[in-house]
């Protein structure tokens, strides 16, 4: 019938898709190629445009559409958050994003992202912990082992040098599957069978559990001095995983200050607490770890330009290989104030 | 290699598919149906979850996302405005749209929106009419005969019954393309020299030019009594098209009035300026036309409920046609919580 021009196609990565190009690139690689593109945004992370999400709440999940552009692209991702799905067979978490050129408008990518979400989640935490990890960290304790951990897992071992991952979910079948899907990595992995146990002689403890109410998943007397704590599993309002007294004594190093304040694990603490954004540590502007008995926390509750990054790579990477296909997204009629005449002409070819 | 369960695949609507579609249905009867749609979606106007759009601006264009949910589905759609695009061979608007189930989180509907925003925005401009424009009305005055003209005049004589339409254009390039996709739909179509000889004996004054600053399509002494003014060429900060002293004498009609005092004609009145929220003129809650010499203006700016009806209508629409296909967007592991396994296992089959 009609031959869309190149203009109105938009180049979309399917999940199939996604999974062909990690496992042609490498999920260590991978991780490591998104640690940098993040990296390199928060390096700039002055310039972008930035908003807290635009989330649409429901008593079952929460939607949330989150956008940011450093004035050449512009990108977004869908997300929603359904803590209930997993018990009807669905994921808690899907997700799909655009990536779109500010100097036209036009899309320029549509990719799934419930995969890519994952990576870069870890990728993420991973940055962050070479910035505030004890130097020569080699164990984490793993806290929640369902679909985050084993992405947590291996980012950590391949950008931070992690050997030892330490396993504790109260659902032992989710500590099977973590241990099963990490045997051949090369991290030793063992199972505990609390988080007491789990948290024995590591160096980061990672938290990521999907409770929805306020949680404590590590008591004040858990947390040693000298750890850095990855905490990623609050992330909405109503949702936190750590006692407070925790939150007091570490130094608290976070993403976006008005997002963090309203989902993350400082939603516990006064509006004026203090805290340190991320970016700064990484441009040198404020210091990260600063001593071995500092305790570090990384109060995560994921950022937009973390998705912008992500989208980024995947634009960068899909060229010249066969991990995408084109869709007849954007009507392009040959006179584009002839929207109606492309219709018309439509029905007679 | 993987195939995903039915779950995971998203309906998807080519601009291709949607042209299919909208020839299938016929497009009056389209604009009929979108119309009886949005004015349902105006009767339950209170139960939405509204929010001004989300904008993304930069020095050529806007990119902006608009979502809403009725609390059983969420609809939001992506569009740019890029004036500048027409000069380039590219459309000033494209867009996109996604409906997903609030109860799930999971996307239903992805389909082209270039297309069916120009049926949502004529739909809605004639539905506004109809409760709006003197009795009898059967002249309309089309100023600016861009992308949207054709569709503003088919809706007005589907829905209105206008049998006669004044083109007028400052390019008569695009008044002689109006003209010619108008030749066989039963209108009779007069093109005019200028703006004062297209209003003659026009009921309604429909004005949609693509100016950026703040212009003036119509002047004062141009509107005299007893006319409806359909204005919805005034979109973002900064454009508009008539007047200030029209809208003093007009009684002023608006979608969402947070939106419409930034984007809309009314941005040249003071915040307090009066005006009236079409929904109640709709539920019998405010009055519309009151009198023969009353100016009534609808000033448009184009809202997401507006792009929810018409989502949730190609929805409906779709089913058991062949206007549409799967994409495999969602990632849908077998055990929700083992997203990393599937991936793994991807690479094996």
């Amino acid at each position: 019938m009609t031959t869309p021009s190149a203009k109105a196609l938009v180049p979309f990565v399917s999940v199939d898709n996604m999974m062909r190009l990690i496992h042609h690139i490498g999920i260590q690689d991978m991780l490591r190629d998104l640690a940098s593109y993040i990296e390199a945004d928060f390096k700039r992370w002055e310039l972008f445009d930035k908003t807290p999400r635009v989330a649409s709440h429901s008593d079952v999940g929460v939607i949330e559409l989150m956008p940011t552009s450093d004035g050449e692209a512009y990108g977004f991702k869908y997300v929603n958050g359904h803590p209930k799905n997993t018990s009807e067979g669905l994921q808690t978490v899907t997700a799909f994003g655009l990536l779109a050129d500010v100097y036209t408008g036009y899309p320029v990518l549509l990719t799934e992202m419930t995969i890519l979400t994952a990576l870069r989640t870890a990728a993420t935490s991973a940055m962050a912990a070479k910035y505030l990890a004890p130097k020569g960290s080699s164990t984490m304790a793993m806290i929640g082992n369902g679909a985050q951990s084993e992405f947590q897992s291996l980012a950590m071992q391949a950008i931070c040098g992690i050997d030892t991952i330490r396993l504790y979910d109260k659902d032992p079948a989710a500590t099977d599957k973590c241990a099963a899907n990490l045997a051949h990595t090369g991290l030793t992995v063992v199972k505990c069978a609390t988080p007491e146990e789990a948290i024995e002689g590591a160096h980061i403890l990672t938290t990521c559990t999907a409770d929805k109410q306020n949680a404590t998943i590590l008591t004040d007397n858990m947390v040693g001095a000298g750890v850095h704590i990855n905490a990623i599993g609050g992330d909405c309002p109503g949702k936190t995983e750590l006692a407070s007294g925790i939150l007091t004594r570490s130094d608290i190093f976070v993403e976006y200050p008005p997002q963090t304040r309203v989902e993350g694990e400082i939603q516990q603490m006064s509006p004026d607490h203090p805290v340190t954004e991320l970016w700064e540590v990484i441009t040198g502007a404020a210091q990260g770890r600063s001593g071995s008995r500092q305790i570090t926390l990384f109060d995560s509750v994921g950022f937009a330009i973390e998705d912008f990054s992500a989208l980024r790579y995947v634009r960068d990477k899909i060229k010249d290989t066969p991990f995408h296909y084109d869709l007849d997204l954007l009507a392009d009629p040959d006179d584009p104030r002839d929207v109606f005449g492309m219709l018309m002409r439509a029905d007679q070819s």
